[in-house]
């Protein structure tokens, strides 16, 4: 509940969190760290010491409860309410995410938009698309969500700016092209093309290794 | 051209790259380090420091040739011809995949493969889809590709398993759950629930931080 969760511990703790949520939905009451750890690839020592730094869980030898542990981690990470997803940009992509969800996660859609006025007004994966200048409007004061970017190479920016001044200060972008915000809002990116780079120098100096050996 | 680079190092290249290709799509000539820096958020001392470890380009003050320069980063990068790409599994998101291709890239797709033998057949974005049973006779013998899996949660190790009898080293995942491949297979993983987990743990903890600050 403090600011100093490092990056790699809370990728560990979100690891445990999908672990845990899978576990809940097979119905397992009990289960030990080695079970945490496995299918995260991460040593069992090391769930046991994250686990310990945040109180007493479990008793040695017979497991924990994995309902209240998902609850100890959600709680850490934010998302025992976890907030909700405005969508920008309704093409190709935006539009799988919309019908997919996000998967193994409790995040959820609030709604999507587009500055193409030929997509507004569309249902997709029962949200209706909004034309961006509705965005305030719609929103009605919410500020607390995250914004997802997956626009036309080059209005990424745009979208940005549109979320920052409608009070966004969590961003996803699927976009590529590096953004820019003021102090106090955080963009992240899933960035493919980096990764398939960095794939491709693997493959051309024979490397190979496991992300997560 | 040897195993010392970085994974940071290897991003900023990547970034260098996408950036020197839109300046040649854009027809401009001459590019200075800040106008590589700027749009890549990375100062333009650092592009500077970059360029130099690989050998003399442009001379003081004039800037770069961006084709040129473009040619000595794809070398490092191992992209000069870029691995061909193997989809697995035709759902929503290979669809969007397919259709859209890896904008701002030279990467390519081969085919698409889905175990999944309803969708087997079909022609998305101008690949036909074809039954997983058939990757070792449609790749024919080809071993240097990245295969990039979007399966059903919970079936992408078997994708995995898959590709890596048919000799893939290279494999980008958009399914969250860990995977295990012997030594030498590449994975990495686009963690799109770990991304909003941590834009969670920013909006509750107040942080802020643009990942390219």
């Amino acid at each position: 509940m403090n600011k100093t969760e490092s990056e790699a511990t809370l990728k560990r703790l979100s690891h445990y969190a999908r672990c845990l949520r899978m576990a809940i939905a097979n119905g397992i009451d009990i289960i030990t760290s080695s079970s945490i750890a496995e299918p995260c690839g991460i040593s069992p020592a090391s769930v046991r010491k994250d686990l310990a730094a945040y109180g007493e869980f479990g008793k040695q030898g017979s497991g924990y409860n994995p309902e209240e542990l998902l609850g100890v981690i959600e709680r850490i990470l934010g998302i025992i309410s976890p907030p909700p997803v405005v969508l920008l940009g309704a093409g190709r992509l935006g539009r799988a995410l919309l019908e997919g969800g996000i998967p193994g996660t409790k995040y959820r859609f609030l709604g999507a938009f587009d500055i193409d006025s030929t997509r507004t007004g569309e249902l997709i994966g029962g949200f209706k698309v909004y034309h961006a200048s509705q965005m305030s409007r719609v929103l009605d004061g919410i500020t607390d969500f995250i914004g997802m970017i997956c626009v036309t190479p080059g209005l990424a920016q745009q979208a940005v700016d549109l979320l920052v001044k409608d009070g966004c200060r969590a961003i996803l972008s699927f976009n590529v092209e590096p953004l820019h915000a003021p102090p106090g809002v955080n963009i992240r990116y899933t960035d493919m093309p980096f990764e398939m780079d960095l794939l491709s120098h693997g493959l051309k100096t024979r490397e190979g290794a496991n992300e997560y050996d």
